[in-house]
């Protein structure tokens, strides 16, 4: 038996421990510590028991068939939920902010022209990330909250002659939930891909990616599909496919190129799936777990709502008196809804009556003991 | 009390089920299934039942400020590890290669030169990386394994000028663990950056960040950590910082820029963590507590051993008979040492006498009934 053990890696420490001169931190000798929330702001959500157990079970190889046959289930769930049949589908080893960078580093080269519809938060990120890898940006902007008629969507795409347009379906810092019909054909009209973020959506409002006509569609994992933080399912049909896999240069991005991930996923039409990256085992588990949840149940549930502010209060007091006294968790605007109104989320596992009487009777408690000021 | 709830995200299922064209999914309805493995390649590594438990804690939001707690022992965690004493130490919201990307995107400019050692997959990973983000990237390539000398070193670097040079400490693909005394300092000479990868032999073989003077330092959880993937602890110096902080354009991916990290690590100096991405908190639970069994034991122990494939014998033949009657997976080479050798890992909650008998014995028996060629 010929076997020859490589001597480097059988060093042994070269150095006595006095060379560590970094010793080992006190706060990492304390146990772990994590308070019991309530998480009723606009994501992540609590997990459900059975979640978090899928979660918790001991991990497999990123490359195991056993792991391959969870990621086809994903995929299955992802369709369902997203209502496609779209082969490309597959779940980002990353947040939501990484599904968006995905869709725009694969779809769209550098020098191209893209339209995003800004109302909050998210069309900024986008715009953003669209102009950080060379593309040529234009924004229709709006008040928070504020929608796009389906005639200024195509005014602006007539001008701009944009290769991609971006859209919010749940824009989660102003609380709008964008319509979706007709959008898709005037994409299409203007040889233009249509992208829509669903992070705060999905799972809670209805859309559908094939019948409205949506060429790519992104959601995270950690809002009313109810996993934790750390994965992100995306969709592709075929007129997104044939932008990204005809490109003339490579995506700016290795991690995030379709032309591995989509091997990755079993989605390329190859035998065999060639090492990329190692994706995230656990949070592929919960889920796996969560879009079972979804199927078993087969509906879907809304999930934030924003309060306006009422006039006189600090919303910072509010939201500190409710954690504090209540233990739970309600948040403020985000980006240019900040000030503006307070966020609810209650979403998935979260989503039952009693939470919501819970949420506005810490509400009330908290209306009537904080200090109003005199305005 | 003028509490308006904002009509649109309150709306209904505005479609019947009918229009639910995508059933839920068959396969969705079984449990999930997991089986037991002895994970004894090169990563990822069976997790201890400890570090399991705590990524199936229930989550808190990723801005509490007991998330900035935990996340902080995090910080301090790495230090330990890493031997660094630098402020700029976080863990990314990805695998090794989000760190890897974050990086070179952070670090380098278009048009910059970088110097990349090549002598297996990851110097290739890194040179690919860099060339799609327009850097002017030089190789020195050697056959899997072979090291480079410091003249070597210092040699390619007076010729080509990096901002930036990468050499990977434990080459996995091909068994290597490089040498890093005094690279560090031919670097400071040269004013170019130390980016060294230490996924596979962080925790296992002995690095000292600050007295080997390694400018940027990344890994993985998922190898001797023993965490399950999706976290990567990266650290940058002082130097580093300085030349990350002071470009003339912006990264460009807007997930992995260091200015919205560090702010949201808490290591740029502001009071206020700004909403950046949602954080995968049980991700971090785990990372948090594989640290805290490294501070525990304070040692450190050996990870990835390659072996020359014994004549004669068809190698996949080897791994798929021991993962069928051993439930054991080791693996085979990766990138330019496929064909070459086998590899087996033990690393932390593995890493035990009686699973390298255990490994051996299902070898031994793998090589007694695999039928070997003639040759």
């Amino acid at each position: 038996m010929a076997i020859i053990l490589s001597a480097p890696l059988l060093m042994r420490l070269d150095r006595s421990m006095s060379s560590l001169t970094i010793p080992p931190p006190a706060a990492l000798l304390r146990p772990l510590e994590v308070p019991n929330r309530y998480l009723f702001g606009p994501g992540p959500s609590n997990v459900p028991p059975r979640v978090l157990a899928a979660g918790g079970r001991p991990i497999i190889g990123h490359l195991h068939p056993e792991m391959y046959e969870i990621m086809n289930d994903i995929k299955k769930g992802i369709q369902y939920i997203f209502q496609t049949e779209n082969n490309m589908t597959i779940s980002m080893s990353g947040s939501g902010h990484a599904a968006m960078e995905c869709a725009v580093f694969n779809t769209v080269e550098p020098g191209e022209s893209v339209l995003v519809a800004v109302n909050g938060i998210w069309g900024e990120r986008v715009a953003e990330i669209a102009e950080r890898m060379g593309a040529n940006v234009h924004r229709m902007v709006k008040t928070p909250g504020q929608l796009f008629s389906n005639t200024e969507i195509e005014q602006a795409m007539a001008k701009h002659k944009p290769v991609l347009f971006f859209l919010t379906h749940g824009e989660s810092s102003a609380g709008l939930c964008h319509p979706m019909d007709g959008i898709g054909d005037i994409c299409q009209k203007h040889n233009c891909l249509f992208l829509v973020d669903t992070v705060a959506s999905m799972g809670a409002a209805p859309i559908f990616m094939d019948s409205q006509k949506i060429d790519i569609l992104y959601t995270g994992s950690q809002k009313a599909l109810n996993s934790p933080p750390g994965t992100a399912p995306i969709s592709f049909n075929e007129r997104a496919c044939d932008k990204m896999f005809n490109r003339k240069t490579k995506p700016v991005s290795y991690l995030l190129d379709m032309t591995h991930l989509s091997n990755y996923w079993g989605c390329d039409g190859q035998t065999v799936r060639a090492y990329h990256h190692t994706g995230p085992v656990s949070g592929f588990f919960s889920l796996r777990e969560s879009l079972a949840i979804l199927a078993e149940k087969d509906l879907r549930l809304p999930s934030v709502t924003t309060i306006a502010i009422p006039k006189g209060y600090n919303w910072r007091e509010l939201l500190v008196y409710m954690m504090k006294n209540h233990n739970m968790e309600m948040t403020g605007g985000l980006g240019p809804s900040i000030g503006m109104v307070m966020r609810i989320g209650l979403m998935g596992y979260n989503c039952k009556k009693s939470n919501a009487d819970m949420a506005l009777h810490a509400l009330a408690d908290a209306l009537k003991n904080c200090k109003k000021s005199k305005v």
